[in-house]
Formats: C-alpha cells, sequence, structure tokens
C-alpha cells in the first residue's frame, strides 16, 4: 500500500485560494504526517497554493525526512524557520505562546487538512480494516482467558499484549475493561478489582495500524445473566441496530444519534446515556464527524465512524456496544466483524 | 502515599501576586492532574491568589470529581465556564483557536505551574523511584530471552508487557529497541529485524507509576564485542558517569552537559553526539530542566532528572546509556540501578 502524499499536498494546495493565504504553515503533528509521511514529535511542513512544500524538522527526525521526496531542512525551532508573513496557520493546535512570539502577519485558519482528512482513500480504509481485524482477533483469542479472580488490569494487559502480538503498532488508546459497578463509569480506567461471577464487563479497546485507529466495545456477562442485565443488553443492542442503519452519506449527524438515542429515551434511560453516540476514526482515535444530538454536519460518503450506545446505571453497571463502520452508498461497510449476541462466560 | 493537592493550589495562590492577576486559569491537563488530581482529557482548574479553585470537566469526567475535595462543575467547554478577564492562561498549552474565542481580557502567562512541579516533593520521589524500580526489573526479567532471531518489535513488547505486569500504568513512552545499524538512529521505532549475532542492541523504555515517568538506557552486545564496540561503549560509559557526577544543586545545565560532551568531543565524536544529555522527569517524561549546551537554568535540590550521552555512527550503529536520578545535597541519588557494565549475551 504505497500514499500518495504528493496527492494530498495538492489536494491542500487547491483549497487554499478559497481562504485567501498563499500557504499554509501545518504544524499539528497528524497533519504533517498525512501530508509527509514523518511520524515526529517537533516538525513543520509550510504548503503553498502554488503546489511547493517545504518540511523542517529538528535533529532527530531529520534523516528519515530524507526518503519522503520534498525538500527538508533541519531546525531546532521548526515552526519560527517557516513561518512568513500572510500564510495561514492551524489556530486549533497552535498555541497562544507560539503565536504570541511568531505572529506578525500569521493568519488563524480552521480546520482545513482536517476536513481534508474526514473523506478516506481505499488504501486508508485497508489499514483501518486491518486494525479492526486485529482486534476482533485479539478478543476472539482473549475470550477464553476471561474469567472470574482475573482483574480488570489483567483483563487489559492480556487485550494489550495480544494485539501487538497480531502487529498492531500498539493499542489505539488506553484499553478500558470494567466490571460489574465499574461498568457505570463510561471511561473507567482498570484497577486490580476482580471479575466475579454474576459481572457484566466492559471491554473498550482497539489496535493501531500503520497509525489508523480501530475503535470496539463488547459488554459480556460472568455467568447467566440476570432478566435486568439481559433486558439492559438488549435494549443497547437495539440502539446499536438502529445506529447503523441511519449511517448513510448526506445524513446529518444528530439524525443518526437520534436514531439510537430515541430507543434508549423510549425505554426511561436518557438520562444513563450521557455522551454521543460515535465519532469518526482515522490517523487520530476521534476525529470529525461526531454524533451527537447537537452536531449538524452531513455525513460523507467513504467516512469510517464508530457507533456505541451505552447505558450506566450509578453502584450497579453498565452496557456498551461498539463498532468500527465506514459509510458507503448503498449501506455501511461494518468493519467490526465480532457478534452483538450477549456473550455469556 | 496521600499527595497534598490544596497545599500544591496554596503554592500556586502564593506564586500569583507576581503575575499580577488575581486567578490562573489552568488548562494544560497535566497540570490540572498536578494541583487536583484529576486525570481527564477535558478539565480545567480556575486557581484564586486567595486560595479558593473552582474545577470544570465534562460529563464524562465529572462523576471522579467528587472524591477530590474541590468544588467541581460540570461543562462541555471547560475554558470557557472559567474563563474572565484578567485571569491569566497558559500560553503554551491554550490553542489559538480558544484564544480568539475567550481571549477577551485573558492574560497570557508562561510555565506558572510547570515552575512549581520541577522540585518534587518526597512522595513525588517515592513514585519515581518505585517507576524506575519495575524498569530495572522488567529489563532483568527479560534480559534472558534477548538472543539473535528476535525481532526489535518482539523484545519492546517483552519489555512492555513486563513493565505492566510488574504494576506499571502503561510504558512510559513508546520503547525503543534498536539493533545492529539501526542503533545509529537515537530515535529509531521498533521493526521487524531480527537481532543478529555481532549487533549493539540499544533499548530506551521505562515504566508510568501512578502518572510519575522513569527513562532508562542500556545497549547489550550480542557476542561478543568488536574493539569498535568495546571502544565506543567505554567512551559513552565515562561520558554518562562525568554528566553524573556533574549533577548537583546549583550547577548550570549547560555545564553538567559539557562535563559528559567534552570527553565525547575530545575523542573526536561530538559530531556524533547531538542531542541533549538529559531531561527532567515527572509528571511527563520530558520536562524541565533540560541539559544542553544552550541551556543555562540552574539546577535545584529533588529534581528528578536523566543523563543519557550517547554516539551515532551512521550505518555502524549506535551507544547509548541512560539512567534517571535526583539532585540531592551531597551528591545525586540514582534511581536506575542496573548496570553499566557493557553486558555481552
Amino acid at each position: 500500500m504505497t500514499i500518495d502524499y504528493p496527492a494530498r499536498r495538492a489536494r491542500l494546495a487547491a483549497a487554499l485560494p478559497a481562504y485567501q493565504v498563499p500557504a499554509l504553515l501545518v504544524t499539528n503533528p497528524v497533519n504533517v504526517r498525512y501530508l509527509t509521511g514523518l511520524v515526529s514529535s517537533n516538525a513543520a511542513v509550510l504548503v503553498g497554493a502554488d503546489g511547493t512544500a517545504l518540511l523542517a524538522t529538528d535533529n532527530r527526525y531529520i534523516d528519515k525526512t530524507r526518503a519522503l521526496g520534498l525538500p527538508a531542512v533541519e531546525a531546532p525551532d521548526v515552526v519560527g524557520r517557516l513561518a512568513a508573513p500572510s500564510v495561514g496557520i492551524e489556530a486549533a493546535s497552535m498555541s497562544v505562546a507560539t503565536f504570541r512570539r511568531l505572529g506578525e502577519g500569521l493568519v488563524p485558519l480552521g480546520p482545513v487538512v482536517e476536513e481534508l482528512r474526514a473523506v478516506k482513500d481505499e488504501g486508508e480504509l485497508d489499514l483501518i480494516r486491518t486494525a479492526c481485524a486485529i482486534t476482533d482477533q485479539a478478543f476472539a483469542d482473549v475470550l477464553p482467558r476471561i474469567a472470574p479472580g482475573l482483574t480488570e488490569r489483567a483483563v487489559a494487559r492480556l487485550l494489550d499484549n495480544r494485539m501487538t502480538e497480531l502487529g498492531a503498532d500498539k493499542p489505539a488508546f488506553d484499553t478500558i475493561v470494567a466490571a460489574g459497578e465499574n461498568g457505570a463509569i463510561p471511561h473507567h480506567a482498570p484497577t486490580d478489582r476482580e471479575l466475579r461471577a454474576g459481572d457484566l464487563v466492559t471491554m473498550d479497546f482497539g489496535a493501531r495500524y500503520h497509525g489508523y485507529h480501530a475503535d470496539m466495545t463488547r459488554t459480556v456477562c460472568l455467568g447467566a445473566p440476570a432478566a435486568w442485565q439481559r433486558d439492559l443488553y438488549d435494549l443497547v443492542a437495539r440502539a446499536q441496530r438502529a445506529g447503523r442503519h441511519a449511517l448513510a452519506p448526506g445524513a446529518e449527524a444528530k439524525e443518526v444519534d437520534a436514531a439510537a438515542r430515541g430507543l434508549i429515551e423510549a425505554a426511561g434511560h436518557g438520562g444513563h446515556f450521557r455522551h454521543g453516540l460515535g465519532h469518526g476514526v482515522g490517523l487520530e482515535i476521534h476525529e470529525d464527524p461526531f454524533l451527537g444530538p447537537s452536531r449538524t454536519a452531513r455525513l460523507e460518503d467513504r467516512v469510517p465512524i464508530t457507533v456505541e450506545p451505552g447505558i450506566y446505571l450509578p453502584e450497579r453497571g453498565g452496557v456498551r456496544i461498539e463498532d468500527t463502520l465506514v459509510t458507503r452508498e448503498g449501506g455501511p461497510e461494518l468493519f467490526t466483524k465480532t457478534t452483538k449476541e450477549l456473550l455469556v462466560l
């Protein structure tokens, strides 16, 4: 899979006249990677409306720029090296301190490159598909080992290790494992709490592969589920299905959210689902577009996105079910293949 | 170990009059954690010169604020909720976009909280000491498994897994394993290159423990070292020792750097050591103070810091040796206990 970085820079160059700047000084490391292929913690690239590009990075990364096929300069102060009057800058990633030091004539702009990144090419979708396949496989491999007595931390470690063994760069984010009452906390960090019979256990995890992210959540039950656990699970599964089916190019983000949220509200659990329905994934684990009650953006074709409703009952526990999919004309393609039946271990 | 967060906020409150602001709006997530104990990706705290504090975070984290002992409000826009005219802000972490949206009357300030964080209390030093002990132990446990045929990625995985098994939150940063010619790249990311007899293998890794970071590097040799490998190793080890011995409260950062660098330059390898000698560690893996040829800050007592000279020979390989220590009156305390003799595997 060869990524066509010059084509990405050409798309950016073509977009710049609308912003009335002769060039964009790109400083967000993810955007620098997207446009040049350079992975670093200190680099910037100046892309001109005329199609030229100049990369700057420090001595730690300068050797890696040789194979990238664009001119590069070594500078400890990468932003200062490239800043010039009337050039656009990324206002969401440049700090106030840097802007005050160099801002003379710089033009703060919004998410110019992020908008280019939202719609993925098939090469990117292949990478996300692989990241999701690694995530599915890790779950399948770890599932037989999940049992009472194991701690949340131990389960998280098993998932993380298996993903990297299967070829992940690393986990896509800090893995969540939440057992029993901890399942009521959407962003619970794994503890030494041991899994017990009767627990619902929520696992939210994913692989990063060549920089691209997968995101998946499953809630399983240790032993036969109580009626309330079964009911909660079925409700979340129905909401998740409704959300997936609402995903389509042209759909408004809040409509997709409402398709799932409406079912949860109708069941009297609206107050127990206090986050958005999903988010885009790509070179970042959370990126545009976001699905939520006040989100008015319309989805486009070839946008990878999660659908992840959850219900969280304080002191008792919770259920969340999450897939990564991609919008397609004719219906979304499901990247996360693991069953959404309630797994009873 | 109980951390006294109110005492930290009191130190900040006492520092504010010098900046001529009635309060500081703290938005850097690490600084929010330092002052309140809240670990989140979206929170802010307003600390007044009068000693008051108000925390804001979104619905994902609001439940975690209950145990923190300070008033907290839920707001999706945490900065907007707390911003007020004449209040100081952290210019290095606030984005230009946020500042343009809310900046009316806000006063950009430098690293106010970072300066408070540089000198650690004994509770923090205990955590860093433990992080370093986990790192040492992981290295000792993995060492017998390092052998020709294993890939760089596999070695990194072994180290990462062992650190988390031993109680680390997670690896402190992306582990570096660089074999043979890859050792010439200071920030090499592990690949599928297999280790071979005759390789120098550099491993740069560390544990994070309760948010605090360890940082350690060792270069080992697979099989009997060639003369050039032995000579390179001995030179780096002597430079590392000289750097450690120069660490003292009151020393200028560039003097410490020069103590090590001078030996490397005298041996004709100045051009092969192109990074600073070390950096502070704490809640961040790289924080003030930094040791480098142009760094004029003076070290204080109780400052954890790395000493990590390296020599990198293009196409051939490299050696780096790194410990984490803490400055003390009477001489630094060494946290990294692993031997610095050349290990021949």
